[in-house]
């Protein structure tokens, strides 16, 4: 089923020249999306665009079969959106109050909303600070904060904006296993703005490259990260553990078949023959 | 020379339990240190004491051997730092007031601030964007601007608290060489709290890691790479490509001495039997 469908010949914020053009995008139920992009590419306006913040003129979004025109319209279709900035979504006194802010606005009755949140914050392993007031959060456990707050609504289709920035080395991988099970085991569709290149092996079926004002590649991330030149034009790079092979072997087919783009992927590659 | 000399037997924010004890912490002139520790580790509060923002009880900062007890005691020592959160520095209306604010309060004359401001903006590869509005940048363009308005003050000390969190992979290595450039060039000395381990040879000489309330490690970045179990106490990994190493050698000696870091490093390594 068809969980996203985005069209939008132009695509951008209300002032400025459009950002991006031509976007054609279908998303599958539980897929994991990753989108690639320089700063400026267009990742922020193209999610603010599927939640209805931003317009499609002469397009339109589609989640879960329903037309989405407004933030409102983007919450009954089951989509929820973490935003990059932490200071423009943490609207509680405390963490808890923050969290419980969404399972709260869906109409829960407050023992069920309760449990989420605590679920939500464990997910995200900040249930020791459920007392503690946003402003006496560090950075990294502000945006833990967010997060949790979009799980705590248990979301159909799951946006997250650079989720990993200012996580700490263990928050990051911890967060791509919590995305992985979501897509993996409840079907979650998920699409997710990253500069973190070397995690999107380890949550991402899919990645959507960004570059010039368009998208310049879209596929499996083993096909994307094989095409060298398209990166350094969309000012990414590979993940280190795939550049690291590159280097060292003959370059890989367009397809990227063989190419190791993870740490247990290059271990596993010298003990066969078929990388 | 000694550049910055801290002292605190208790450091943290004015509400709440001290974030770390025993902190003693010299930085000879030139140096470029990573501070590194999980997410609440105190990063953040060990950069604003070293800035005046945060107090020392019963210990004390001295910058060039300048006393520092307030904000304006660290600028009159010629100290600067880039804020984690870019909501939290960025005054200007559009992107070019903004950098010009720093050098414009030293007292420096217009053409000598603009001239700053420009070759900052430059560096973080932004002068295009010198005329748009602050709120009509993306979070990475932000990012850059906070680094720029603290280039353009050119401070004997530089601190800076995440620089890369948000900046695309591309700016993320650009900005590695403009610090390396500081360090080694103009002898600038250097405190980068961050939680970008794959950077960190990149730009640093030295590395303290943070965790359990206390300075856990204090060394060469090889040496603190090599205790895999005080990294793990405090939630930090390896750079993937040591990483990469470790798991198909032999774990290297307490001292890391052979242990690559960098992909230059792997792919020397491999032509070598040095490592
Ligand atoms: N509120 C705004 N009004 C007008 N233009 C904007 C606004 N916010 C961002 N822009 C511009 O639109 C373009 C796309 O911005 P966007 O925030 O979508 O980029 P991004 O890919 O998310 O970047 P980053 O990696 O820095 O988060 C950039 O050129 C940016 O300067
Ligand atoms: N304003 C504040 N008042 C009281 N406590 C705070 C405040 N800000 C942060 N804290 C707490 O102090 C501890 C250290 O926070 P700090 O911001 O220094 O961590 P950090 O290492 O910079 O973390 P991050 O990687 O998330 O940036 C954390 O436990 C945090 O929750
Ligand atoms: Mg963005
Ligand atoms: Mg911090």
């Amino acid at each position: 089923m068809i969980a996203i469908a985005l069209r939008a010949p132009r695509l951008g914020y209300r002032r400025g020249e459009p950002v991006l053009r031509d976007v054609r995008l279908d998303v599958a139920e539980g897929e994991s999306v990753a989108v690639l992009g320089g700063n400026g590419a267009g990742k922020t306006a193209l999610l603010r665009t599927l939640v209805g913040l931003l317009p499609a003129p002469g397009g339109g979004v589609e989640i879960a079969g329903r037309r989405v025109g407004s933030p409102s319209d983007a919450v009954a279709a089951g989509a929820a959106l973490v935003l990059q900035d932490p200071d423009d979504q943490l609207l509680g006194a405390t963490l808890l109050d923050d969290v419980l802010f969404g399972p709260r606005n869906l109409g829960l009755p407050a023992p069920e909303a309760r449990r989420r949140a605590e679920e939500a914050l464990a997910a995200v392993q900040i249930a020791h600070l459920a007392d503690r007031a946003i402003e006496a959060l560090s950075f990294g456990e502000r945006k833990r904060a967010c997060i949790a707050g979009m799980l705590a609504m248990r979301p159909r289709v799951l946006l997250l904006d650079e989720p990993t920035a200012g996580l700490d080395p263990e928050g990051e991988l911890a967060l791509c296993q919590t995305l992985r099970a979501l897509s993996e085991q409840q079907g979650t569709t998920l699409v997710t703005a990253t500069h973190a290149v070397d995690l999107v092996p380890l949550f991402a079926t899919r990645a959507v490259l960004l570059g010039d004002g368009q998208v310049l590649a879209d596929g499996p991330p083993r096909e994307v990260f094989a095409r060298g030149e398209l990166l350094a034009r969309a000012r990414v790079r590979r993940p280190w553990v795939a550049e690291l092979w590159t280097r060292m072997r003959p370059v890989p087919p367009q397809s990227g078949a063989g190419l190791p783009l993870t740490l247990e992927e290059a271990l596993a590659c010298m003990t066969t023959v078929s990388c």
